[in-house]
Parts: structure tokens; C-alpha cells; sequence
């Protein structure tokens, strides 16, 4: 029933929205302009899930680049924007992608911060430095906030009706919730990327109980994206068999939780470069799910301000769920070991967003209502 | 009628296939063991098209990695076997399918050439070297060729059962060729990528035209996926319309046909690497058709063995369908102009292929029948 109404719901938007077509500015082919989009109302366009404006900010990277791949593959919408400050990277992947040749595709690219903005309905941005190897995550902080202070200003300038927005450049948490403060958009209309950890504990649940990946259920991680993440496993199932069967020595578990936590950090030794295929994977998907398509229902960050948890005014991995209303979060259960490791997540975040408080990137908590009065 | 019929096949392989199981050797996650795989008599997976082994050659590189995740996203087989000889790279590469978290997935990896081709029914490869920034395909020639001779003998040894072969390391059509007569294969069951030059020469007519790209049709290129390929646009409709009708100049028809065949090197150009999301796409493409999946129309590079059309003993791009039972050509029709192009091209890659047969690594045309008795 659900999923049929969320069918109904993705024909329904089908029908109502309206086609873009290419309007090339600049017809030789190895030229520098931008190539921009005109919106034309003309007939549907079958096979997508939407037809409304994507913009991938940062597309001239890597996790960028990837998703704009990814959004077409999965079939989301015609209408891509891909924005990057680095001109002859964006041109080249749209080049990559023209050479794709996804039929009815409507790919555009722009360094020019306003047409990318303009009339977007979802962003996803990867938008931020990346991590190089040995950094934490939390080095990149106070550059990365400042790039996603102004990303979340030109929401609020070009594009205040955006339905969707999926922050994935790190620390995630604190760039999030910066653009959120400066976007002035609705908490469920903003969430980071976070699925990472939890998809890197179910692999090494698996290995470790040697049954394949998906058969690893209920283990997630909560609080920061960072190294301080929660575990919560004591829920997990394991090919339907409660996890403590599995008799996991507490020296084993210790190496397990380790693996999840490095996961990113042992991408990086293995390949040489920071993660890019699983990020950009997570992000589309987080929007597909904001687009009404499948629920998206791995560990979203999310802004939590909620006085029965105890936790407020932060963005923070919870039990979320992201469909075509936004996100929505639970509150988590475990142990009471589980419980403080959030408690413990929760206290870092807290401290990072005082740090970029005091850098003047986003202003005290008492004086968020009057950059953004959703919060 | 006909997309039924492939439909009715594929829901055919579907029931008849079995289900693979990770049969995880090594429990340590940050081992550098092999993963392998374990054939077991299960339950069907819904969402493939097919459950048996595809065996992606090269996986730790930027193609490699781009086709595994793009076949897990298209749906192609949750039995994927990554496959490189750089262990790092491929592990790596492994872990952000992990972390993916396909649902039903059975993605494995090894350094192991037996372990990879062993019982392979559908093969991509790109492990060859990469073509850098100055260097032409023809460059490549000698050392890749070598590489290719390996890949067939491994594909003769271990899995002559195999379905459906797609070659995609520069330049292609000889290593394609090079595989085909080492392998033993059917010409029918293996092809080279070749529809970048058309997807790219699409793309210039579009821009040229200020149309959206998907609206070029009858434009293609055949012969070498060298920088000798022939063009052919004479029978091109744009928006329906005769290309004929607008007007393109002389001057700006070379240019475009410059810029198709300088396609590959202007993303090395702009994004400062080799183009890797678009082969990637079109050779999972190429390998979705040869399951059954929707039939591949753009041109594939074939054996071509035809005394009518004068061309012998060569692979080259030709008007291609391919489809659940291997790739069919037909004569190209065109200009005389463009027939002579074509005929310029094929004796190019007759070139090529005698320089080859003088460096020993496949022996004369008379005497492929003895290495390959379907040639």
C-alpha cells in the first residue's frame, strides 16, 4: 500500500511537471562558457522519477562526478546541473556524461554560482575539500564550514524552494548544520551523508560471521559522522539470529568496531584516494528517496533538537527514514554502554559546533531564529 | 512483441540460475586475501537479470571500478568478480562496493587469475594500460596487444563456457581482435567498445544544431576506434529533420568531425585523466544486451570476415545490434565520400593487424584456424 501511494505520488508528480531542453549558449564544442537550461513547457518525459532541476555542487570532482552518473543511471530526473568553481573539471565530466548518451538526458554545466542555483528543487553538494590521507575529518573543519556557510546563502538567494537538500562534504555534521543555519531552510529538508559507517559495520559483521552482507541487519552507527561515532549492534541480527549467538570476543569486537571507524581511512591506503563511489552512491540514493522514490532508511544526519533525547541544536546520525516528505528520525535503543558511546558523540558534536561558533561561521545558539527561523 | 520475448527469456535465465553465497575465506577486514566466491544451490534473487558470473577484467582501475558499480546499478547480476592484478587497487575497490551495500550483492575480488575466470559467463575488460595525455592508441599498440593474447589464453583455459566477451582496452580493436583468436571464441561472442565516437559525434551535431543530444539520430562511425575511424552523417535526422537541411558549413563540418575524433583526448584535456565514466557506462551496456538486458544499437566493434563488403579478417565498428545471442552486423551504407573513409580505415587496421602478426603475437591469417576454429 505504502509503496503503491509513493508510485501514485512519483506519477502524479510525473504528470505535472514539465520538460527542459538544452539550450546550448555556445555551439563549439571545445569552448570554456557554460552550457545553461531553459525550461520549456513541453510533453513528460518517461522513465524518470521526476523532471525537477538537480544541481551537484562540486560535480567536477570525483564524488561529484559520480553522481551525476549515478542520478542518471537510477533513472531521477532529465535536468542535471553540474556546478563546480574548477571550470575545466566540470566541463569534462559533463563531457564524459554527454558521452554516456542517457536518452532524453538534459545535462547542464556552470561556474556561475546564480544559474546553478536558480529554480533548483534538490542539491546534492560534495562541494568541500577533500580529506587527504591522515587528516581526521575534523581538520577539515573550519575550511569546509566556511564553504558551506556560503552554500547554504545561495539556497537561501537563488533557490529558497528547494525540497531537498544532502550535505556530504566532511566533517558532514558541521557542514550540514552551517548550511542549514544559513540556508533559513526547514530541519527535515536538510540531511548529511552517514550511511557509510553503518553500511562499513554491516560488512564487517559479515565477514566476521561469514554470511553474505545484506543478511546483517539492525547494526547501525549514531551521533558523529566522525571517529567518534556510536556502535549499536546489540539489536543486530545476523541471518535472523541474534548477533550474541555468534560468541564475538570482545577482542574481535573491538577490531570490528576499529575496521568500521577506518573504514574511510583504509579506502584511502588500499586506493590511494578518498572514498568517491560509496559517498556519491549514498548521497543519490539519499535523494532519490527525497524525490518519492524508494525510502531511504539507513542512518541519515539529521538536525536534532529534542528534549526527551537530550539532545539539541546539533545535526547527528539517528534512526531516520528519508522519503518524499523529508526526513523523519526516531530515537535510538540499546544498552546502556550503547547509550553513553552516543551520549559520548553527541558531547564531541557539541564542542564542534562551539568551535565553529567561535570562529564566526555560524552564530550562537540563542541567535540561530534569526538567520534561520525554522529552528 | 520482440522486447517480450527478451523479456520472457530473461525471466527464463532467471529460474533456471542459482544463487552464489559469499564463502568468505579470510575474516580479518583489512586482510589482503582473496574473497571468493562459492556457487550454492538457492533461492533466485529477484532484480537481476541474470545470476550468473560476470568477471570484470582491470577493476582496480578508474574503468574497472566505474563498471562494477554500474552493473551492480543497472541490475545486471548480484555475482560479480573483481579482478585485477594490483591487489591494493582492487581491494579498495571491493570495499566501496561494500560499503554500497547492494542489496542481494555477491561481490567478490582476487589477484587469482584462475580463481577470476573460472566458470565466468560474461567477461568486461579493461585491464590494459591507460592511454596518457600526447600519446595516440596506436601507442599503445605492442604492450596491450601482448596483454590481450594473456586474456584469451586464460578465457580458453578456464572459461571456454563463457557468453559474452567485452573488450575495451585501447586500442580496442586490435586487442579485441588479439582476444578473439586466443580465446577460441564465436566472432559473435565478443566485441570491443566503439560508441564513444558516435555518442561523441552525437553530441557535436546536437550543440551545432541546438538540439537536445538524444534528437541526433542516424550519425554514427565505423571502422578503426583509431583516429582513422570513417564518419558517417549523411543519412543523420536532426529532431527528424535531414542534417542535410542545416546548412552546416565546410569548415564547421570539420571541426565537428575534429572534435568527434579528439573527443577522447579533450577529457584528458580538461579532467587531467583518461575518460573512464563513459567507457565504463557503454561496455556495462554492451554486457546488459549480451544478457538479454535492452538491446545495445550503438556501434560495437565486431569480427568482421565479409567478402561482399571487401573487409576480412579484422575487428572494426559496423552498424551492430547486440542482443541475448551475441553481436550481428550489417553493411554500412553511405557516401562514396564515406565509403572511402571506411575503406581508408579498414586498411589502417589491416596495418595494424600485420604489425601485430610480425610481432609474433598472433600468427598469420591463414593459420588462426588453428588457434580459433570459429574463425
Amino acid at each position: 500500500m505504502d509503496f503503491f501511494g509513493l508510485y501514485l505520488t512519483a506519477i502524479t508528480k510525473f504528470n505535472e511537471s514539465c520538460l527542459s531542453l538544452h539550450d546550448i549558449q555556445n555551439k563549439s564544442h571545445n569552448n570554456t562558457k557554460t552550457r545553461n537550461t531553459t525550461i520549456l513547457n513541453s510533453q513528460n518525459i518517461m522513465g524518470f522519477l521526476t523532471n525537477e532541476k538537480l544541481l551537484i555542487v562540486g560535480a567536477g570532482g570525483m564524488i561529484g562526478s559520480n553522481m551525476a552518473q549515478t542520478a542518471m543511471m537510477l533513472g531521477l530526473t532529465p535536468n542535471i546541473c553540474l556546478y563546480d568553481i574548477y571550470e575545466p573539471g566540470v566541463h569534462g565530466v559533463a563531457e564524459e556524461m554527454y558521452h554516456c548518451a542517457f536518452p532524453n538526458a538534459n545535462i547542464t554545466w556552470t561556474v556561475d554560482p546564480e544559474v546553478a542555483f536558480k529554480d533548483a528543487k534538490y542539491i546534492i553538494s560534495s562541494g568541500g575539500a577533500p580529506r587527504k590521507e591522515g587528516m581526521t575529518r575534523e581538520d577539515l573543519l573550519k575550511g569546509n564550514c566556511k564553504i558551506a556557510a556560503e552554500f547554504g546563502d545561495l539556497i537561501e538567494k537563488y533557490c529558497p524552494d528547494v525540497k531537498h537538500v544532502v550535505v556530504i562534504f566532511n566533517p558532514a555534521d558541521v557542514t550540514a548544520l552551517t548550511a542549514l543555519i544559513h540556508s533559513g531552510l526547514k530541519p527535515n529538508q536538510l540531511t548529511s551523508l552517514a550511511a557509510l559507517d553503518s553500511t562499513r559495520l554491516q560488512e564487517a559483521l559479515a565477514a566476521e560471521c561469514g554470511v553474505q552482507q545484506c543478511k546483517v541487519t539492525n547494526a547501525y552507527t549514531y551521533g558523529g559522522h566522525g571517529e567518534a561515532m556510536a556502535v549499536f549492534a546489540s539489536e543486530a541480527l545476523v541471518d535472523g539470529k541474534p548477533l550474541s549467538e555468534f560468541n564475538i570476543s570482545e577482542e574481535r569486537w573491538a577490531e570490528i568496531k576499529h575496521s568500521t571507524i577506518q573504514g574511510g581511512s583504509n579506502i584511502i591506503k588500499l586506493r590511494g584516494r578518498s572514498s568517491f563511489q560509496s559517498p556519491a552512491y549514498q548521497a543519490v540514493k539519499m535523494i532519490e528517496a527525497a524525490m518519492g522514490g524508494e525510502k531511504f532508511t539507513w542512518p541519515a544526519g539529521c538536525y536534532v533538537n529534542c528534549d526527551k533525547c537530550g539532545f539539541k541544536n546539533v545535526m547527528m546520525a539517528m534512526p531516520t527514514v528519508i522519503d518524499a516528505h523529508g526526513v523523519h528520525y526516531c530515537e535510538p535503543k540499546g544498552t546502556a554502554e550503547e547509550m553513553a558511546a552516543l551520549q559520548a558523540s553527541y558531547e564531541h558534536l557539541c564542542k564542534m559546533r562551539e568551535e565553529i561558533i567561535s570562529l564566526g561561521i555560524i552564530p550562537a545558539v540563542a541567535d540561530w531564529k534569526s538567520e534561520n527561523p525554522n529552528l
